[in-house]
């Protein structure tokens, strides 16, 4: 048995609750993180709060080993006097959406080998991907994150913006971007590119720049030039 | 009975004859593009050749329909003297990968509606997803499609750079990856964005930008910008 505190109310705690109620080794308690009193003591304590409220909290919690669930957050914003980890689930959440934890990648840290394998046990309970990463590696993938989560996104946007004000519906692009998401499974990304900017077809580049408003022309440059040198 | 020519030997010749070979009511004939002799005459004659082949060799040709599959080529690029049209497919073709084309959009194109229902006919006896795209919106879907594939490859590229620089496995970044490209089937991109721009998190960006090097940052600057603005 494996009893686990989760501190917090926000997505992230509310569906790590539900997926450790399913399994039958895990007994959790959640507890909101402005009612830090009387607090059970438990063998992992996760703190499912936003980024600035990690060292304050943690201050307040005198449970033996405290992680919390940030990736942009050191190991070291933890300030509680016990053991400190990381419990790092690699994915966007949404409040309504269901979670497939079988397909998150966590991202586990701990200061010595006993904390980090409970974490693994904890981890395999509810999820299949499991990975060793320590705090400046996972600042890395935070990062690398948001260029193939939250940039992409938003050339999505900007492909449905062209779309639009050409009355062509978006759905017409989501097979492409769907061969783009899954090409890279079996090749690498820079061996998958097509397209003007890797041929340098300064034709073609020149067309397309004549179709787009100025801020999507800044931004058409700047990946056509990035693609032609090769950015390292 | 619809009988076919397609002028060209490249991936998209050779895919689409593969496909027509395999429809009873279809007959195919493919045609090296520099070998333009005795070309028999056919209900549709597609020529499948480079953009800036496209004028040049629809000059020699004397067959009553052709039509080009380029998505940057207008209509009015064709140069024959008989009827127009364009059959222009939206996706990516790989020599060696098989093309499923029930998930491929057949953008068509013609000068008239009895054209246009025979190039109907003939996506629909390989395909499913069939519009009615005019040379100005083909052209749009071009740039559109260079901002989801190429572009969207390259932040990949950049993911994958970022995670062999600090020793993490690129897989790690895939189901954030899946998850970003399906989440626009049910959310328009406006909506599905998430991440430090949106939120115009300033801590958070300041500490991505010291991880990268110049190129990422002038990258991830440009697009944060675009985010915190809106691109209009």
């Amino acid at each position: 048995m494996i009893s686990v505190v989760i501190i917090g109310n926000g997505n992230i705690a509310t569906h790590l609750k539900s997926a450790f109620l399913r399994v039958d080794r895990i007994r959790v308690t959640q507890i909101n993180s402005r009612k830090l009193e009387n607090i059970p003591e438990s063998d992992i304590t996760i703190l499912a709060v936003s980024d600035d409220a990690i060292s304050d909290v943690s201050l307040k919690i005198t449970n033996s080993f405290v992680v919390h669930t940030s990736g942009s957050s050191s190991i070291k914003d933890l300030k509680n006097k016990s053991n400190k980890g990381v419990f790092y689930m690699l994915q966007t959440f949404s409040k309504d959406k269901e979670i497939d934890f079988s397909k998150i990648p966590f991202c586990l840290e701990a200061e010595n080998k006993e904390d980090y394998l409970l974490l693994e046990t904890l981890a395999k309970a509810i999820g299949v991907k499991v990975y060793n990463i320590n705090s400046e590696q996972r600042k890395a993938i935070h990062v690398a994150a948001v260029f193939v989560n939250n940039f992409t996104n938003h050339l999505y946007k900007i492909g449905n913006d062209i779309c639009e004000e050409n009355k062509v519906p978006f759905e017409i692009l989501q097979p492409l971007i769907d061969e783009t998401s899954q090409k890279i499974k079996t090749l690498s990304p820079e061996k998958a590119q097509t397209g003007p900017a890797i041929r340098n077809d300064k034709k073609t580049i020149k067309n397309h720049l004549e179709l787009l408003n100025i801020e999507q022309q800044k931004i058409y440059k700047i990946l056509t030039k990035s693609i032609v040198d090769g950015v390292n």
